[in-house]
């Protein structure tokens, strides 16, 4: 069995006194609550998910100080940071080798002013730095890797001021086929790291091999679960040859958005507080879907409490686009406390697309303070009117354990529409070309902005922020159905709140 | 090739003499019969499977003293007790860390008195007191685990007075991907456990992963091999993505009653006298399912041999309720010395409900004392008429070697119902209103009860002890078929007795 | 790739210099053949087949002296010796565990004499003598196994007087999940027999787990590919899930004889010299199939070189069976020189029976002397009219190399029936019942009898023995289509020679 | 994630410097370009695919000097060694055993002059020569293997001048399992070739067992990644279970063309330069085929960067099948500087064949110079009109990052016809019956020839030398489609240049 617990917030992280293999002293609080260091996330560090920009998906190999230094700049001035986007990770193909005492170097070409001036420069602005390298040999660019020499890159990391460390899989030496054998490769670096002192995200990028989601929470604090995803909304490619993601022979690459979120319905329970199963970067604004299908996208990511890096050029980024971005109510959902992954509680195949593939779906997620989240997923060919019952809904509490009538049933609960108050294309338009007001300040701009830096997102739902509400449009009682008409390849989103909005203590998951 | 034996039920329990790796002398008897001490269970506990009550489907983590015992004493009163349910078994979230020495330290505000208290009271009413740890570096529920703390964590089981450790699977660092790796890990807390010197059964709950079934007979008394069950009949969940035990990637959780009956089918010789598969607790009483649901759930459990744990709150116990778990017919069935599972000798799948699922099936199993037991199983959606025929309920004698007609075939067999005599509403009503006579004292209350903490089943089987055998129904003979009306989502659960009741030795299965 | 070569028959064994980390030297004989000592067996032993009797299907563990000798003595008198059947197994359950040195005693009680005396007075009447262990802490049947004590217990067997062992894999303490831990498991074994200096042919019986055909044939004689045989021709057994060898997660038991044909077809070259894939015992007599299902048993596994073990009671068997064990024709099959197994050239599935099973097949083999046997496969539920073309029987060549037209497709073949001749029930009879003549002495009784005693197969195909050609039923040349009306459930089994009977070398198979 | 990169042309072979663990210093090029040395190829070697000749297919086992050196000279005189076939290779069975040093040793029957006059007078002709061990105790024809005794049969293979090494998997004791196990043993005959200081391509034939594409790279110059071809077109075979190289239980022989070429579909990416995914050796000349068929063969084993092997008899080569050895554009393809495999961009299932086989497909390439390749691979059973979309072509540009629209759906594109320059038969009869122009001088005799030995592949592209680019058939616009009529089991195999010829750097493929 597989239970979730509240994450214990008053943690406080303990980065450099964890190992994974000696745990300091367990308490409890005065109010009972038993606090084991290390339970609710290796190090103390990512008790939601990460957030921020890669430029992998948008640039691949062109990487340069410029780019990372102007994005940097664009992130805040459009209001990014402050909704949570924290991360400027630079992504393979930043190093020309090692020095004579094997350390990693920079390319001086592309990186003039050395490492540590863009760390300093992106802490400047009130963002944090990432980084990348494989536990490999070489990186999947064929740059060097650090397998066998994790110390030395993981002290290189920490001295240039690295705040993440995306870790890469390719040019293993063979390094693979059991759990075991995973795990105590990612290890090394995992030690390495700890070692250095730095509170350092440390974020597996194995694709899901030999199941990182059963190994991985007590050594890093996320984990790639699926091959790479590419700009498809739902198309299938030879090069992601699996569906699921678990016995995945060959996780590959060109994994549509369907592809992977339909992957994650097995493993969902291994979300947890300090370890986010990841999706992926998001494709959103690269140009493959449609604005309803990046919508998707961006929600079922939300939805998965998958980390949300954005994927594409920020510069060149489109009002429309921004407008997924930033809203609020939707990031709220990804980052809130419960830590948890959706449920995908039903799925039929139906109605294909030109694609052959066609299919409609309910997830649903339960959130820190009662609240439920539903998703009505249309990826069929046509609009479809589509129903999520109290039953569907509430599945969980209903088969959890010594039956009483789970109290959900009997309640009336508000439903809102998180995509209500989507930013429109003139105020996202504003933003770009610098006539909106300066979001950047530390109060929420417009009902539809939010400002994560100066309130996080669980104390704005303690506030009932409406920001992150997006809009009521109905209620769902006892016995009741929720319907709505969704259009083809778009997603319903929507948050239920009881009416009585006393916190009860929600019935663990077992 | 793979056999069955009958349990050299002379065999003295020889915990403290047994290490895995050092096997007692064998010996041969008087009449004849081969002792090799470890070969019919390697700590010498638990020859048929353990029967006792768990908090974890019920209640999760919300556990404390007053829970177990209130229950433990409920339990007696129920006369559950002396129908063979031993183990109080507490589960996970009972600990607050280990202390300066490294042991396991129990919360104090829910153990007051401190877990020796919990087990003395326990066995001061006449039952056991099972407890629970991972073989990981943290429990499921994220409290400290066993992994490099066994023979500590061990010798505190023992010096609480535990009997009985159940032992999960969760944050177990990657050891796992092949039977040796999980061998291993599982193997030290068995020898730790040995060392005690206490007699503890050991349980493990690593899910089937590296297939258990397979290897952990000669280091524990049973093993879970699924994912866990949910109070579901038969409904498809994502999140238990197998429909076979054997090649399962992911065992999951939130598997339903049908989903782990059906993984028994191709396991099932890897049952044992000793070590038993585990089906996981039972959900009687939880809510999700019909009365005819978990006449199915119990019937299926007792069938296949697993460990009969209640998992309800036997609290706010219902009569109905109450009656499945206290038909002595049943148990019987579960505890009798043959120490086999059953086989499904066929399935078809018909007339699915609206999970998408519908089949129905026959399972037969031989008993020790030469009695059949067919269960004509109707998971349909649809009452069914159903056949079983001589040459189904005979197939295994009928293919096992040097040609004889089966002597099976050519008798005339009584068939007992073993539901026919299920205690009423009424009178289990009354024993839970405290209005029925005493049911503790060592004598059988009424026709349909049984005293087990007297004299054993299969004594009581030996004694033709009628609350063992139901009620009977008619008889079947040479070329003869047994049919009944099989209403939707219910079992026809049967006991065949040769008319002749001369025991005749079984032709030992291949 | 993998490439068949003719055995070097002139290999002389060398059982007691070999270990398989010490090859002998090679060299080059005057005809310029070279001999790698090794390359056609890794002890010199089991060029072809094993043939005998092992008491496991018919008798399981009721196992005695009286049973063992006298099988042996009527194995002399229906002249199955001089067929052949050499080895007389005793299986499991002979033990009474290990005397104070460690060494294995045998039960006093079934073995009175000592298993010196059971091996003497086998040796006595011409035949050879096998015993049984397990790679694992117990026997299947739960006796003492050798794991830890391979040395001892190979020491004990050649002590007896054993030529033959028969290696399970139960209770193996969770030593499997890859090839490298299974042969590391099953080499100790091999070296171990190695080491005593008795040539011992050494058969492994793990089922196929971790594909033995892939690395058991430079430590082993035989191995088995598949879960156990039972007596039935194709029922599907929930106990014996797999239908292909490869990737098997669960070999079980309970196969049909068509659930083990088929799965030869992908692993068929892994047959050879020296080491054979171990399709079980024949179930032949045991009464669980027809006699036309008997002789599809019979002809199949002899068609793939699996060693033949008679599966039965001898001291009940009836004429129909003893016929059906009794044909030279097929034993000279079985026992060709060339050491290999049959190709499926093409499989049709069609016309189900009340199993739910039916298809028909051909079955194709090359023989030493450039002979080919064709099997036509009924295995569906009526008759069928079944046809083989010349394309399809010389695929291989077809398909081989640098084009030249095969040879084999312009010849003439006079195609012989393989049955044709097979012993009449009369006939049998009289062998039984002591009223024949004697068929013990070094001469051929009759037309279908035939002493491999006094005259090799391999020898008798060179004279053109009439007794191992069956008859001549028609002929096949260029262009053609053999057909033949085959029913339910039967074979036909035709051996096709070449009009000039001029012998040529074979191209190699790639 | 996985990206290629240009291959660094200008890395200089460091064989003998490079060990796996001990890297050369990076370092920075004048133009900015980053070296790291190993991350090409590993040994420096190999950086386009191999081609020659090898006996396997054709000879088997029946190898000798004469042979070899008919062969050698025959490809000179053919030209097929200035089109780039340079390794002749001597595949299994040439060795007598060790002597007394434990060394090789050549059959001195068959290799009358020992081995180095072989190599010896292969490089008097301008070839190189290839040799064969396996990774186990024998080779697959049971003649010694290296594993144990790699150094000294490297020194061996160096001793005698061999410039390769084909090194099997045949009788590996079971070491193979994990990705761990396979790249150890490997890695072991890698180390020695390069202490030997002699640069040899170091080719794998593991036939993809534990998924090499995976591992191989950084140890070796190319690797099977199926199990072995045999000379048919699309007959499946049971001795070939596997349709998909990825969790491929068994990879058999007896694969046809298209089982192999689709399993590249989801490895793909992991062609590289340096490592070649190996599809086994070249059957065009053997028979089994239709010249359409052979097309096929040769066309999608040169779209996907295989190692083109001559697997037939050169010395009794038709003119058809030298004229389709001798295609240099197709060459030209396949010896792109990319590096890179070919894309399956859609399949589908349709009419089929009498071997129950139908399909159409269209597989697309992107070459260094922004040459794009498209295949419309017909392998139903009828001739069909097939369609290639400008998007389908560009799929990979439009779902690759950042969005613009890709430059390439703007452009047009003239389509040159791969086959269309194809030798007539009466040229390639003059070729054959020496009454051509002799083609070894270094001059291109006709249009359809060309002299790599004179001029790369690489080079001849930049020089745009027609002979490198079939014949232009048309052209292809923004949101054109280009189609055309493709018989039965052929393929329309078509170079796309954009008209404006400036070469553009290509978006690196994520």
């Amino acid at each position: 069995m597989f239970t979730k617990i509240h994450p214990p917030s008053r943690l406080v992280p303990l980065v450099s006194l964890l190992l994974i293999c000696d745990f300091a002293a367990s308490y409890i609080t005065a109010d009972g609550t038993v606090v084991i260091p290390g339970a609710s996330s290796y190090n103390g560090l990512n008790l939601v998910p990460q957030m921020g920009w890669d430029n992998w998906n948008a640039f691949g190999c062109d990487v340069n100080e410029t780019l990372l230094l102007q994005t940097a700049e664009r992130m805040v001035q459009y209001g990014l940071r402050d909704l949570g986007y924290q991360y400027i990770v630079l992504d393979d193909c930043w190093s020309v080798g090692r020095n004579e005492s094997g350390y990693l170097v920079e390319n001086p070409k592309t990186f003039p002013h050395g490492m540590k001036y863009v760390a300093d420069t992106i802490h400047s602005l009130g963002l944090k730095f990432g980084m990348y390298s494989s536990a490999g040999v070489f990186t999947c660019g064929r740059y060097p890797g650090s397998l066998g020499n994790e110390q030395k890159d993981a002290d290189y990391f920490a001295a240039v001021g690295a705040d993440y460390l995306k870790y890469d899989n390719c040019f293993n030496q063979g390094q693979s086929g059991t759990a075991q054998i995973s795990f105590s490769r990612y290890n090394v670096m995992s030690q390495a790291l700890n070692k250095t002192g730095r509170p350092i995200v440390y974020s597996l990028c194995n694709w899901g091999d030999d199941n990182p989601y059963d190994w991985a929470y007590t050594i890093s604090n996320s984990g790639r679960m699926s091959g790479d995803v590419y700009d498809s909304f739902n198309r299938p490619d030879s090069r992601c040859p699996c569906t699921e993601a678990i016995g995945c022979a060959w996780p590959g690459f060109h994994c549509s958005v369907m592809n992977i979120l339909n992957k994650m319905a097995s493993i969902q329970s291994r979300t947890m507080s300090g370890y986010f199963n990841d999706m992926d970067m998001l494709e959103v604004g690269n140009g493959g879907q449609t604005d309803n299908e990046y919508v998707v996208h961006f929600s079922m990511w939300a939805m998965n409490a998958s980390p949300l890096l954005i994927g594409t050029n920020v510069l060149t980024l489109s009002p429309a686009n921004l407008a997924i971005y930033s809203n609020p109510a939707v990031i709220a959902l990804n980052q809130d406390p419960s830590a948890s992954a959706a449920v995908r509680k039903w799925r039929y195949f139906v109605d294909p697309d030109e694609t052959g593939e066609g299919e409609i779906a309910l997830w649903t997620r339960s959130l820190n303070n009662t609240d439920q989240v539903i998703a009505l997923l249309n990826a069929a060919n046509t609009s479809m009117m589509m129903n999520a019952t109290m039953n569907d809904i509430f599945l969980d509490p209903r088969t959890a354990g010594a039956y009483q009538a789970p109290p959900q049933l009997s309640k009336t609960w508000d439903v809102y529409d998180l995509w209500a108050n989507r930013m429109s294309v003139a105020e996202a338009g504003s933003i770009i070309n610098g006539t909106a007001m300066n979001v950047t300040v530390n109060t929420n701009s417009t009902l539809t902005r939010y400002n994560a830096t100066a309130t996080s997102y669980a104390q704005g739902l303690l506030n009932n922020d409406t920001a992150l509400l997006g809009s009521k449009v109905g209620s769902i009682g006892p016995g009741g159905t929720w319907s709505a008409m969704i259009p083809r390849h778009s997603v319903g989103l929507y948050r239920l709140r009881q009416r009585e909005s006393k916190m009860v203590r929600r019935k663990d998951e077992l």
